[in-house]
């Protein structure tokens, strides 16, 4: 049941610590905001972070991440943050996030990770197991 | 006397609340350095923010934000933030961003900024002196 | 229906960011988790912040915080934050907070709030609608 | 050469991702001020945290924090985070502080570490090391 192309959805609320002196929540909070969706994403495909998805051997390191931010939350706002996991490469996943109040977008994002060995960061092909999940829950999602 | 093509460079030593279980430091704070460059940029140009460069029924917001991770820092790490306002258009401003430690590039990216009026949220602008003040400091800037 | 002299309770989930380089809540993150408790137990007795409690000419400000670590959080837990109004003076109030992960306590502290005058920090005495949302919510609070 | 009993201190700029909605610095954060603060008191005298402090098998956990808020930091302020080891015992360490906004008066707190096994939690004692650094730092310090 996908709401505009997204398949996984969640609420959070505005913290208070998270709103500044303008009464917005500070730029660098959202990156916070898409890593707990994404977080909840990773629990709903059925591959909890770290041992679902993070493999012995592997682990995921952001890369990139972007943010353009078209309204402002301010506090107690309840948030909704649509998670999409847009592209799938060999050994990195781009994640495409929306947050929306009440329906009013106000950030779009996205986010690259890409899978690596924690000692040497070499980039580690994605199991088949994380292919596959990511695959069933995304039915649009361009496997490369 | 610039280096690398940035006016400005400040340091910053990471604390300890920055760093995540992966031993690096999480990666929204990157978001919060790039602020805090940003704020000494301000300042080292004559205009602190926010009595400086946002005036009487102006502010700044930011409209995007984009971080590529090269490298991780970590705990206790001195970094080198360097900050250069690479576009200043009629009403925005992009800080251009690097991040170093010891040399190595870590960070790279980019911030958006829009003066607005706070109440209206419509661009606004930028008076003459943040404009000479910004085009003083960077000899490379391009005006529109 | 309290539980263990707890009128309020609420959960929360640990954030990835939360989490230091130990693999634990970083500690100065306990008083945010007493925040976002408070905050719920404003909006539980009828009086959301600030718009419920904090008045015309007055807001709340912490004078005291005390945490005791019992025990350490970690990355993903689900956490059980109970809030009580303890004490209530003529212009403080104060919270005592317990924190458990499934029943094991974790965290207990306490925060007192003064009412004050947000220009002047003059103490302000309590209205009476904001006294007696509080007794009648906590069935044991000490009416000075 | 103490200043006020304290025979260290440090100065830190309040960011603005710390001031909230109140245009002050969130209650928090002063406990991550207070971090930074004994970060540079075990490095000043020459045990850095964590490979000086922290030897093979024992950690430093936060058991206790308090804070008292006296006055209120705003944005961009500089501030004098003052550290004392005000009481040393066998496992554990207690230290005082006081931030300060020229000469002002802001917040008072202390915090407890206790010397402890990573696995076990079990309190460890201080090596001899450790206890010779603070004594001959802290003239004063009252060794149990």
């Amino acid at each position: 049941m996908e709401i505009d192309g997204f398949a996984f959805k969640m609420a959070l609320r505005v913290r208070w610590a998270e709103v500044d002196r303008q009464g917005i929540v500070f730029n660098a909070h959202y990156l916070t905001y898409f890593d707990i969706g994404i977080t909840e994403y990773w629990r709903a495909i059925g591959l909890p972070y770290p041992d679902g998805v993070a493999g012995t051997g592997s682990d995921l390191y952001v890369a990139k991440a972007m943010v353009n931010y078209h309204g402002s939350a301010g506090y107690d706002d309840v948030l909704e943050v649509a998670v999409r996991a847009a592209r799938l490469g060999n050994s990195s996943v781009t994640f495409a996030i929306e947050i929306r109040r009440e329906g009013q977008l106000l950030t779009t994002g996205e986010v690259v990770y890409v899978n690596a060995d924690p000692g040497t960061r070499q980039a580690q092909a994605f199991p088949a197991r994380v292919r596959q999940a990511i695959a069933a829950f995304e039915q649009s999602v361009e496997l490369k």
